[in-house]
């Protein structure tokens, strides 16, 4: 059965209803089946939102994967998680595709619990070897047999947790194979050394001469067929000498992704190759593929929103106006990002400050220590890193900041409930895992147009400082509050309960509530800063009820500080809004808040169970 | 001024008024001082307790580095830290020496705080190269002129955070200066692929004849009169090629760090060159050199107790133990470790049963992560890491751990005050940085005879759990209470307030207060399980006063744990007894529970408070 016109092309993706049928698809199918793939990508991202460019650029390597190896008995690991979309459609998830990211829907990263085809729910970089690693010491004690695959790309090869496994020993089990999914991006514009490391021990010129001798003999004929001819012609390919068989794998590359022929060869060989040495396939593919403008811009278009928004939130916007101010002002202010610049603002310093700007590429625990560095020799960093990411740097905000009371401004974006990410990217533990670190203070500005003015301000502190925000205020009917005013500002005056909110949104559900249940004459404060607690202020109400609001966990955030603060005084009585000791799954911010009871609603029911209670 | 008796050697050191007096020393006189060093090392270490093998073994290429560069202007960084003992007697602190790791006495490790010759305070791995490159990028911003230098050891090259930055970029600044201080220790006997790595880039002939050059032409005389006549000589070892040239480093190795002239007369070359172009100089040193049993066994006497005791406290020996026990009844039992198979008492594990033991090296990301990859595929993983080095790990437990809700048990030995170590050791935010995580179960045993009942009852549960124990409960008068009587166990029974301990110390002091305010009619529990909290208690005993005790940082911790569980209660009182919000320095554990008010007499102190108040 061979696909002539679209609308038969468009069948195969529907009809799939195993993915061992992928095998049995000629050479011809397999590339309608990568258009189809990636027309449902663009659709679904563009509805959506999503990431584009990656997913744009893995198609062909998923489909000859799929046309190589037996899912899910092999067990495939993508490193970062988000490249999974193709993965997803030929995996039995083609007519869910279309709720990507939505509540109910399926998830934008692999999800353990959505299918046995994903591993592991992955959504943060750099876990996959480790991952893999473990899973072939399991198989290998069980005596079980089959093979593990990490596909790893985005820089995430380079992420210390990566380097560690990679080089944790110099021999690597067998029926294991890395991909290092090379486009290009997120490494090289770095002048990452083990990029450079890697390039030049490939044989370019061999690369093109095996290729130029692959379109020769293949001509318009297909792999299965002809895979007796491929031994001798991609010798070149798969003798190329390179570091890694330093760390014990057979290195095989370099190879394009975006060739399902070639790579299925290669593939099949490797297959072969894995049962007596791990292999390390080095491949090229094109972020952003078949997509014109993403092609072109495929950092932009990594992530996107709804349809095709790009770029920076409103938080983010500012901080990178508000950091060149402050370079302007104060040439020893540099700002740090972990290959997140477009995501937290901060190419707007490269753009304008160059030398002032750092990405170190996914690399969070360096981008720390490093700040840390330059602070001591009398610089003033900012390191802006999003809240889920900053996890994997706790210990060095830890021991290599907080310890040595350094002035590092750490500016922590999407911070809260991030929506359509999910679970792997919830921003709702940096209350928790910074609070109990000694000599830290912690900021949570109203709007965005705060952003400027708390950044001065902590700057002023010359101690370790964070600034938490979500990605967007948009909603917010909050207005900017002078620091003047108090970093806990009254916002509405009431002699009632006392609601206290962190951040944007918890403003407005605070403000909401209290404007709809004024028989409870509540006061709102914006709470701006939660370490240290203003005590002041909290001794003042003490005896009163008290409802705090935050985008957090329960355990350790906000709300605990006031519970700790208030635990000696028996006449308080506090009610705690915070999130749930779950992993809060994909949705829309809004369906996430009420599923964390942190919606004006929820607010408003708790100042009608007090009235009701007095 | 040449030194030719003990006595007079014995001055040199005490003579020394500032360091750059050694750049005047003679060649014999350097040797003196090393064997002053060394025995006083010995001395101090044998009666304090420290760190004796590593600090045994870098010695002469300490007193090199003083010989040829400014301190403090130049910038000296261990990693680890621990190495620091001959430059704290070398810049000021001989005197001092004597009460290294007492009260008040200096640190065992860099110590900002102490002296401006540490230059950050370190007790963690891996963090050098970072904080380097950052304190250079200051320095080069600032237009300053000095030397930064980071000696590595121990394992700590491989290390995810040292490896980022080693490979952040194809180029290093200049006046920077790497030296990999390689005793063979730790990396080899983990066949370490980046150890291998290292190894077989170095001319090891050309070394060899190279020094034999070198001890022809010197004969007795001494490196500054003969400078001139190097340069031909140390060509070969100069011109190495090796991997760290990828990197943006001149590589210049192998040398031998046990030979004060030789690593002179190479560092004042380095220092030269530097100028130019960051080096990376490769050295080998014995550990534990000069005390012969300490060269023999140098991982025994890695770090040594008082009396030169080594080894395991009883929760690391009972863990062993039970690790070992429950392999023999279930072969999918797996023991990881993080280069800490004699402090947490794996090392019994790999004696008897070596293919259920994994030691990952300095590499706690690794460890975690690689242990959720074999929880996956279905073997049984014990993670045991000290809680201060568990930091690193924090976001591959909540992210590769507990989001995929695998089963993972974390021993997490060191918890609580850690005494001698100090601030950078202190293991008391475990209970913070872990209880806010979806799906993990925190216990903590009563006294090491728990382990086992303890560890067959954590893999019951079959998600992610994790158990925190001090290093000793030898001063503990608990006794172990079978698990059947409750994870909240009541040890002694009362009417009046309620005292709730986690870990042996803390219900040691708990009961201790009981016993002496009697009239307080107080109940002591034993909690063994902070998450999840045993509400059915709680609530049974709401009203009354209630007393938390824990080695862990009030923020975040247990108390706060029971005050958020409290928080809409009114009727409670509490008080949190916990480590206040400070590092805490080092000094004996029973020093840091008086600094922290978590002793009998303070828990006294409170029932006391409590019944004034009735």
């Amino acid at each position: 059965m061979r696909g002539k016109g679209p609308v038969l092309v468009m069948s195969l993706l529907s009809q799939l209803k195993d993915p061992s049928q992928i095998k049995a698809l000629s050479a011809s199918q397999l590339k309608s089946l990568a258009e189809e793939i990636r027309k449902e990508t663009v659709e679904v991202v563009s509805r959506n939102g999503g990431h584009l460019s990656s997913n744009l650029g893995i198609v062909e390597t998923t489909l000859a994967l799929y046309h190589t190896f037996d899912f899910p008995k092999d067990k495939l690991i993508f490193d970062v998680g988000h490249q999974c979309y193709a993965h997803k459609m030929l995996s039995g998830r083609y007519e869910a595709f279309g709720g990507l990211r939505t509540e109910g829907g399926i998830s934008g990263f692999p999800d353990a619990n959505e299918s046995p085809f994903d591993v592991f729910t992955t959504g943060h970089a750099g876990t996959s070897v480790s991952m893999g690693l473990g899973l072939c010491a399991a198989r290998d004690r069980a005596g079980e047999d089959y093979c593990v695959i990490n596909v790893v790309g985005d820089g995430s090869l380079v992420n210390g947790l990566n380097l560690e496994a990679i080089m944790s020993k110099d021999t690597k089990p067998k029926n294991y194979i890395v991909i290092l999914n090379d486009n290009g991006m997120s490494i090289s514009k770095n002048r990452n050394g083990f990029y450079g490391f890697i390039s030049k021990s490939t044989t370019k010129k061999g690369y093109v001469k095996s290729k130029r001798l692959f379109k020769k003999v293949f001509g318009n004929s297909f792999i299965t067929r002809f895979l007796r001819k491929i031994r001798g012609l991609i010798k070149r390919i798969f003798n190329s000498e390179n570091y890694f068989e330093k760390f014990g794998f057979k290195y095989v590359g370099l190879c394009d992704g975006n060739d399902i022929k070639e790579l299925s060869a290669i593939l099949s060989r490797v297959k072969e190759a894995c049962r007596e040495k791990a292999v390390f396939l080095h491949i090229k593919t094109t972020k952003g593929k078949g997509l014109k403008k993403a092609e072109e811009s495929s950092d932009y278009y990594h992530g996107v929103g709804k349809n095709m928004q790009c770029g920076a939130g409103e938080f983010s916007e500012a901080l990178g106006a508000a950091v060149n101010a402050l370079i302007e002002k104060d040439g020893r202010v540099v700002a740090v990002t972990a290959a997140m610049k477009d995501g937290t603002g901060l190419s707007a310093v490269e753009k304008k400050h160059p030398s002032n700007f750092f990405d170190v590429g996914i690399a969070e625990e360096f981008a720390v220590t490093f700040a840390a560095g330059m602070a001591k020799g009398g610089l003033k960093p900012i390191v802006a890193v999003y809240s889920t990411f900053l996890q994997r740097a706790y210990d060095e905000i830890l021991h290599d900041v907080c310890l040595q009371n350094l002035p590092v401004v750490f500016c922590i974006d999407r911070a809260g409930l991030v929506g359509e990410d999910g679970k792997t990217h919830q921003g709702v533990f940096d209350l928790s895992y910074l609070r109990h670190i000694p000599g830290i203070t912690l900021l949570a500005p109203v709007c965005a147009a705060e952003m400027a003015e708390m950044l001065d301000y902590a700057l002023s502190l010359n101690t370790p400082v964070a600034i938490r925000y979500p990605k967007s205020d948009a909603h917010a009917e909050c207005r900017p509050i002078p620091l003047s005013k108090g970093l806990w500002a009254e916002v509405r005056p009431g002699k009632g309960a006392v609601l206290l909110a962190v951040g944007p949104r918890m403003l407005n559900s605070a403000l909401a509530a209290a404007e709809a249940c004024p028989e409870a004459d509540a006061a709102v404060i914006a709470v701006r800063c939660i370490k240290p607690l203003c005590g002041q202020y909290l001794d003042e109400v003490s005896g009163r009820e008290i409802i705090t609001l935050e985008e957090n966990a329960t355990a350790g955030g906000f709300g605990a500080a006031v519970a700790e603060y208030y635990a000696e005084k028996p006449g308080s009585r506090l009610h705690v809004m915070g999130v749930k000791d779950e992993f809060i799954a994909h949705g829309s911010v809004s369906f996430q808040l009420g599923e964390c009871g942190l919606t004006a609603a929820a607010a408003e029911e708790e100042l009608q169970k007090i009235l009701g209670g007095k």
